[in-house]
């Protein structure tokens, strides 16, 4: 089940450095995309970073809407990740494609691909250089959700390695995520 | 045994997100923290972005040097991790204190920690405004390096969990690096 997570932790939804899925949509178009070059930049309010290249369909959604959902994939949705990589949202819809089931975000346009462990929405905030330069994007998180199978309440708790979050390293290849140590 | 790594590849070393140990040195000065905030943003040339605190000693040696070492520590090094993120360089030799042994980097000045899985050296871009935005730094890697006891020469193969990368939730909380799934 999908539950809120306070904005002051939202930042431990991505700290442990997993790839992403990231959502946009803006008038009538929406799209989603792989990218593994997300992560939180402060606490509170958090911020992410993301790098969202220039040629991209998902780029142009953002500039459009100013606003994106950043997601957490699980292991069960490794082919799901690999799929929505490889082709451009500009020339076929992705959620038909693959069947993806969605659900309507908490604030943003952009819609929540369900099955994953983490979603947060986004708001971007306007760096034209950096964007321009590194395809580097900055954003606010303005809320955050966690599903509970494996968030506590407090941090990941992740009880079988279909729900574990994955990395991935380069070609399709990851790794998922592993013990916890302390 | 640590070899080199061509600079095309080296973004693969941080790629899965594991946590970072940062050194720096300028003018006899040197030190070390921990840093989870490190990613990749681009593969040819390679470059970085790192979230580095406005008060940290670490900012004031990079800013002076304009060079630093990105580090991927392993979960024997788990301890060493932590501490060095829990007290500042500018009071006391983190080096000397946690006997940590280094090398000499093959470019920069800043110091290896010995016993990691990865070494990248970096060349920072200045970027003063999202440097004084966000803590946020960019950086070529002009130098990469990995332990051949987890790097099989096309990317990570970890052969057993001494070795593994970390990944850092929050509060000292790790995960390792788990499984490979494709």
């Amino acid at each position: 089940m999908r539950v809120s997570v306070p904005l002051r932790s939202a930042y431990k939804l991505l700290n442990h450095g997993p790839t992403t899925l990231i959502s946009s949509a803006h008038a009538g178009h929406r799209n989603v995309m792989a990218a593994a070059w997300v992560m939180a930049i402060d606490f509170e309010p958090c911020k992410v970073a993301a790098v969202i290249a220039g040629d991209t369909f998902t780029r142009e959604l953002i500039l459009a809407s100013g606003e994106f959902v950043v997601h957490a994939p699980t292991r069960a949705q490794l082919e799901l990740t690999t799929a929505v990589g490889s082709v451009s949202g500009r020339d076929v819809d992705k959620f038909a494609r693959h069947a993806i089931a969605t659900a309507t975000a908490s604030i943003v346009q952009a819609p929540f691909v369900e099955g994953c462990a983490a979603w947060l929405e986004c708001r971007r905030i306007p760096e034209p250089a950096i964007e321009e330069r590194y395809d580097l994007f900055v954003a606010e998180v303005i809320a955050a959700w966690a599903d509970d199978a494996s968030w506590d309440g407090r941090g990941w708790a992740f009880r079988d390695d279909a729900h574990r979050t994955i990395h991935h390293m380069a070609k399709g290849i990851f790794f998922a995520t592993g013990a916890r140590v302390e």
